[in-house]
């Protein structure tokens, strides 16, 4: 049997891990062959292939990123991307084509199943927004590496007297900013999940350094969104940046904190290191056991389905559970992070 | 209402995190006090209180450890034990009795609870064998340690051409070893779960350093143990060492290895690291939302109860369901170990 | 004898080992009394002291900040200032006062001194650039912080073929620049040291892409200035940001590359993470050494004096040969970073 | 011109970041060639040769151990080892010798030195005890290791009321024992440069029980030894382990003081971690500017000299001025271990 891997979308810790536990397991258990593509759907669009053997994997467990490149590339909404990806497909008998990825390759993975291609999905993403798993690769180490952020910036505040805003990534879930909030005490979370009202953020930091306090923490996702109704200014600040920079939630957010409570306010805008490095012992298991699933499904012909992690049990989930859905932080740990603060 | 609160048995990161739950929650969103026992049953027992306030919690989610104090003590298996533990309750007036432990702890909870008391645990054990719940407090803490040191004797092992034998904690289960090997990349991993045969795993080694390799990984589990039939003399070194030095199987393990092979053996025996320091977010995350669900709980009048986290969620699990039962390793996680070696 | 004990300027990680080195060495070999006060030479001024007993400092050797306090505030430029001071220190019976900050702080010293006080320094910055001394508290954690980001960053930086400019702190030196970018094998490291000249950077970078490379990392000191005759364009991008948001000079950088080279170019902006949590061994022995000499100068009647490391040793500097110089990068260690780039 | 290079003795995290160093700036500034030696100075004799260009010093940098492997061997003490490394040396054209590591790598350095080869040694010892250089590699990633298990031994030594007895390496001298002992807080160092006195341990432990504590840390190098005079018992105990379990003095330390405070004591022998994984900042930083300064010292003719730091200064020390010496721990430094205990 040969096996086509890919990884697709934005990078993460934890993708080697899975490379790796598609490879030993294919060739060790079931003496299949694994033939990688470079970049993501680009490399099997343009048949950019590099066969994997032991050799290729050796060392990569604790190294971040992906030995086989990625890109943003969706065959289906490219002219002919389609055509050139059965094509390659086919020159290269692929028997069952493996892709990691997030929500955009998984969309894509199901849009060539659709096309008679058995198909695999292996989720990651450091938002940890895909439905139909608690974990997908990289949400882990990246919760790590914004913990320790804040908690590096709480010993700072304290001994200046400062509000710290600190943005994470979480561009339509708020997983990151509500665990590293909890785990770094965090006294304020704005995720997506919650529109948030400034004037009530402004209100409680007021009340809190009159009160008691003389510091605080205030961890904003990239994704929050101030509810309807907020004062205008506020909404006006947003989108003054434009892509290189990240940040303008979080700039808006301390902005407005420092003008109305007149507090030292500083900004910190984590960005791309969340996504790199290496990867958590968490994110090697995780990829390690979903390369290893992913290859049994291909052996046993178990296709159009993702592999997915729920509690102690790894499972096989249909695509058509998971397409186009977002997976939300329940309402229990945003209840722990208002409680705590 | 007022809840009286203690830590017991081996101590670990997150404890903290679930004192500060419990005060926080307690605190803020019931107007409840807490009423923390100094080293477990036995302040209990003695009357060692420590009211718990904001000022106490300051700053103790980064910190391992308990800032309660711990002590393996039964007050059911003491003389006079559990009178004198009613006796401090009833004098005090706690309402509901939060304890934080492993199994030793809730089984003397379930004992307490039946002479009346309002009871509620919060499982804790790096060696992460409380049943009834994904994830203890501090084991995966301990999983980070481990497969740091695995990482670290990973490039050693390479440039020196050696087998490096690591022995990690886990006495009834085999949690650590088969989490930290397939982390930190092991060829061998012997866990309780499966008695092991010395001879094959000294094939093994001496196959794979024929074939390929320069050198190799082995982690054992302190709970390990020979399967029936293993060569006497492997048997008889076991138990050779007192109390102050652990490591009595991994020493067993590693000579076997140095005498039968020939290959440059070394033994690393990681111990009472791994039940301490900075607890991670992990740790922390769910040492923070047990703490809470302790707390509402105890003001919901569900008591004998353990709390519990499975895939995203808390639960609260019956003491009758989790008392006396060993969780352990899952099949599937121990295949994962086996087929990537 | 009363020794008074401030921390000046902005905070950083090894402030607390040198207190509590100050305060175990005074009481314990000296019998001596620490008399701390709060948030700087503003503590001073007001009045505000603290006296620092044993179980001040317990525990406080892996927290980042100063269990002190600090603000920025200079006695001899504030009105009324210098009075302020002499009255608290008199009022207070200050034998000796130890300051532990940077340029401003010793300079402030140095004017207290010459109003008859006996003055001890410990010098701590970031930026690593008082002279006199190998190592200021901080800077050796700074460097830990910005190499992690820097390793981080390179896996997805590979992954993506992207340029990734990450600008660090260094003000006046490029210490941390020059550090970190060795450290983490940056391909381009801009320090004050140097004006560049953004021409020959985008010409580097396009040479090296074409060659062999996909990927790069530039690392850029916030204090990094155009050498004269720089594209224009250039220089009227800098300083368009204000207070709140660091990272003008690694933005327009970041800019610049994006737009002559159309490589995939993003910015990271390191900020305020540089200056807090635990310090590394190094800035722990570093503030715990400063501290037992600056009590042994302070006994022995040695003051107008700032402890120093040189190599090995501890040794005393007279304020005159340090105050307002900066000690620049030396040229071996900038053509490390060059030749290995 | 042709260099060779081999790395010699035991391994440690920074010798990549050397042989980066020495292939990058010998290709990139000079146009010479780097002919690799596997397995130090037995790959030499044996003539096996690893030519190295850019491709293998890629993503060295942040792991630890060597790319060409290490072992002990001393030609000068093998029958004809001398011949053979002659021969090697002049069939493979070798014009200078790079031998990075520690004593007997550097003696033997010496030794063929006066057999007329041009050599450069490079220092590697994480016992930090080679003369004439601040620094040696592999150093500073020892102290940070050994100072997180002292951290994480000091949550779990509060917690329990325990005395925690840890062994680091350093056999004459005591440069990690003293420095992550003042980093870690420790009560207690023990340290090849002063003769202990058991009794005087056990008094002091005693009293600081009795006094105001509960716990206690006692570091003990491997290379601590009693002072003439003491219990007899005490070195009765030492030497009873044999060589595949490190720990006799350490084991000896935490027996005698269990026995005779009745203390609750454990035993922790760091052993082979100490010595691998990711090299710190500083280790990546020396071994980059000693393989710089090697290159160019073999660029310019100055041989038998061996690379060294002093403060912020890379120089080259001629052999005779360091061979056969054992650079010993500071009496300042050992004085703050003492004072901050």
């Amino acid at each position: 049997m040969r096996i086509g891997l890919l990884t697709g979308g934005g990078d993460c810790p934890g993708l080697n891990a899975a490379i790796r536990g598609v490879v030993k397991h294919a060739l060790g258990e079931y003496g299949h062959s694994v033939i990688g593509f470079r970049n993501g759907w680009k490399g099997v669009a343009q048949g950019d292939v590099q066969p994997l053997g032991r050799s290729d994997i050796r060392n990569v467990l604790p190294v971040g990123g992906t030995l086989l490149g990625t890109a943003r590339f969706h065959p289906h909404s490219e002219d002919g991307g389609m055509d050139a990806v059965l094509t390659t497909l086919e020159a290269e008998r692929i028997d069952a084509l493996v892709c990691i990825g997030g929500d955009g390759t998984v969309h894509a993975a199901s849009k060539v199943a659709e096309a008679g291609v058995p198909m695999i999905a292996i989720p990651k993403t450091i938002d940890n927004d895909v439905e139909g798993t608690d974990l997908s690769i990289g949400f882990h180490t990246a919760v790590n590496i914004a913990t320790d952020a804040i908690d590096r910036l709480h010993t700072t505040a304290e001994s200046h007297n400062r509000v710290m805003v600190v943005e994470v990534m979480g561009r339509h879930a708020g997983w990151i900013a509500v665990n590293a909030g909890i785990a770094g005490g965090a006294e304020v979370v704005l995720a997506p999940e919650r529109p948030f009202d400034i004037d009530k953020v402004v209100r409680f930091l007021r009340h809190r350094h009159r009160a008691h306090a003389s510091f605080s923490i205030v961890v904003v996702a990239e994704g929050a969104v101030p509810a309807e109704g907020s004062a205008m200014d506020f909404t006006q600040r947003l989108g003054r940046f434009g892509e290189i920079v990240a940040g303008s939630v979080g700039e808006a957010v301390a902005a407005e904190i420092a003008e109305r409570t007149g507090f030292d306010t500083r900004l910190t805008v984590l960005g791309h290191v969340q996504r790199g490095g290496t990867p958590t012992p968490t994110d090697r298991i995780l990829g390690s056991r979903f390369g290893v699933a992913a290859v049994d499904a291909a052996a046993s012909g178990r296709t159009s389905v993702m592999t997915a992690v729920r509690g102690d049990e790894v499972h096989l989930v249909p695509f058509d559970e998971v397409a186009g859905k977002v997976k939300h932080v329940p309402e229990e740990l945003l209840r722990v992070a208002d409680t705590l603060a």
